[in-house]
């Protein structure tokens, strides 16, 4: 990444320190507010329809997490992303489950179709549910059919670059190769670890970096996208060096957020190991 | 246990990752997904009444937590468990605090009334409460007077078995020495250590491990409880033994975590202290 | 603090293992239930308007927390609230978020007219916009302008003693510096880190303590809190010293869960940063 340093995208983070308003499952809900503090961002959550409106309008960016809703946080995920939308916050949509239920495909598509979508981040199986592809996702996690591999990159880069422009969103699609791309650029992100689908919410912390992220970086959210996809994958593979003989998934959670909590600009950017496809 | 083995039961989880849908409790339900995940399993949560079914019908097993109960989660559960029942998914109660409320209580029993439950997994005061037997909770902990005692253990044994056959599922309490039994069987398990009590969730993720272990050996549901109920034990005794003199709870639920994750069949086998009772 | 012990007060809590109900947010529910588990006390959650009534009866104190209020849970808190006043159990409200929307403002000051409250707990933001005075929060965080200072500490204490005066109540205001007053008293608590502000949760599970100290010393509730605060500051300072060079802040809460699990009355006694002000 030339034009933008993925090194400025993370100062610009902690120089700033981003309030993001989070409406989220309560699965994962701890670990998305300790990530956010750790990039150096500030979370708050609310989910009530009548609070939500006022705590957006504090707020610098949204997140909208469909990991356990409900009618009550689905009415609430509107009323805020209205509000974003309105003052020109970014949106981050987590379409946890899409594919896996109906209720989750249609929110999901409706919370796309009818809010001013910054980005979209999910597995392939979600993003290809959101996209009405034929999908089978096995619950929260990807079908194995649709990872993407170096083999289909080039595939999975355009499908990603279409949905985004059907969309008008950037598009981050997160798996083994990780694709983000808009209408025009497409970048594929090769950090990350398989540990990372050995602990819950890895995703969901995602989502909430890149909204941390955009927010902080306005004038280049794909870019800032990028640099958070990054920042997640390289804070999996430093927590994964750190593994020793007696530590589990349980550790790796806990050395994931440290490692978020020490990365600065500098070893982002060393560790990165983005391309941008052709 | 000759006829079927612990390695075995545990081999199977890890084999055959099975999908487990969680209607749990928001304290300790991070917990609970980090748990299935370290064991070999997979998690997803759904609690929306519109949601529920179709999250069961991809999933292999469904957990009914009512630590956090509510009017609209009390729906979901029924929903979700019918269509387990229709599908022939094992269902495992946790039946939190029952005998510390009405709403508990009644819930509990309702949920074990009108589903087809697999197993029942909770502590003596909570089952005792299930079974209508006086009781005294001590909020979500046995009242001390309910303890399985070396001196009781006969005599407790009897009264789960004589549950077990009123409601046709199989009752694992958990304490100090952990009794599983269905009609015809019993076993008592003596892994475990007190600093379990000193983390909120033990119990939790035990039956959630519980669904994920019946999931995996269908044919064998006892047996798989109580290897459940064994590799649970376990962990907290390889936890313990882990704790430096810094460490206390905090440690302790990732040592947890981190023991589940790096069990083997044969390390569950070695280390189990299971007794098949007359 | 001369005419009652902090380490008496500890010694208390883990002497009688109060059991302490709270209905508090599902962002940091977890850390508190481990809190409460570290200092010796017992936790249990619900807010279930048809189940507060039987769990607050068998309790010996309460927590409202108004982190992810909405308007179920607010009915919980006002039952709860009710039946807790008319056992004469202790009450403690952490209004996070106070002044950062209008239904929080408007619930923190409904739960404090109407119910009998033993103790405020908030940052000095949602304190002052809980006493009607301008005040901009900034999501849950205080707002650097009204940080007690040694500057502005005998003006920050008056106000904390007007307000105390004003609702009847303790009010515990956390910051840099802490300061703990009832109408007649008043007392600085310089124990702490500015670490404590990278996780979540350290307001929220010192309310959690808060109601067990007070539960444990009812004839001394000025000074319970006061310890309860000493604790939580102490308890980050022990966490802080074992930070090693790959921690960041994932390790530093275990780490504060640790160091409550280990406390003991003489240590906090020793740690102790306690002054009473003119």
């Amino acid at each position: 990444m030339e034009a933008f340093a993925l090194k400025k995208a993370l100062d610009n983070v902690r120089a700033t320190t981003p309030l993001v308003h989070n409406i989220t499952n309560y699965v994962t809900v701890n670990d998305c507010a300790n990530a956010l503090l750790a990039i150096g961002a500030s979370p708050i959550m609310s989910d009530e329809p009548a609070d939500v409106e006022d705590i957006q309008t504090i707020c610098d960016g949204l997140v909208l997490n469909i990991g356990t809703l409900n009618e009550r946080t689905i009415a609430g995920m509107f009323a805020a992303g209205e509000r974003a939308g309105a003052l020109g916050h970014p949106i981050v949509l987590d379409p946890v489950g899409a594919g896996a239920s109906a209720l989750r495909t249609q929110t999901a598509g409706n919370l796309l179709d009818k809010l001013d979508m910054s980005v979209v981040r999910g597995n392939m199986s979600e993003v290809k549910a959101l996209a009405g592809a034929a999908a089978a996702t096995r619950g929260v996690d990807a079908n194995p059919n649709d990872a993407v591999t170096e083999e289909n990159l080039a595939e999975s880069a355009a499908f990603v670059r279409v949905l985004a422009a059907k969309t008008n969103a950037i598009v981050a699609v997160t798996g083994a190769i990780d694709v983000v791309a808009d209408a025009e650029r497409a970048f594929a992100v090769r950090n990350g670890t398989p540990l990372m689908g050995r602990i819950t919410g890895a995703g969901c912390m995602l989502s909430c970096l890149v909204a941390a992220f955009v927010a902080a970086n306005p004038d280049a959210p794909l870019e800032a996208t990028t640099a958070a996809v990054t920042a997640m994958g390289l804070a999996g593979q430093t927590a994964q060096k750190r593994m020793g003989g007696f530590d589990g998934n349980g550790s790796f959670r806990t050395y994931v957020l440290d490692a978020l909590y020490r990365m600065d600009g500098e070893a982002l950017e060393a560790g990165a190991q983005v391309e941008e496809l052709a």
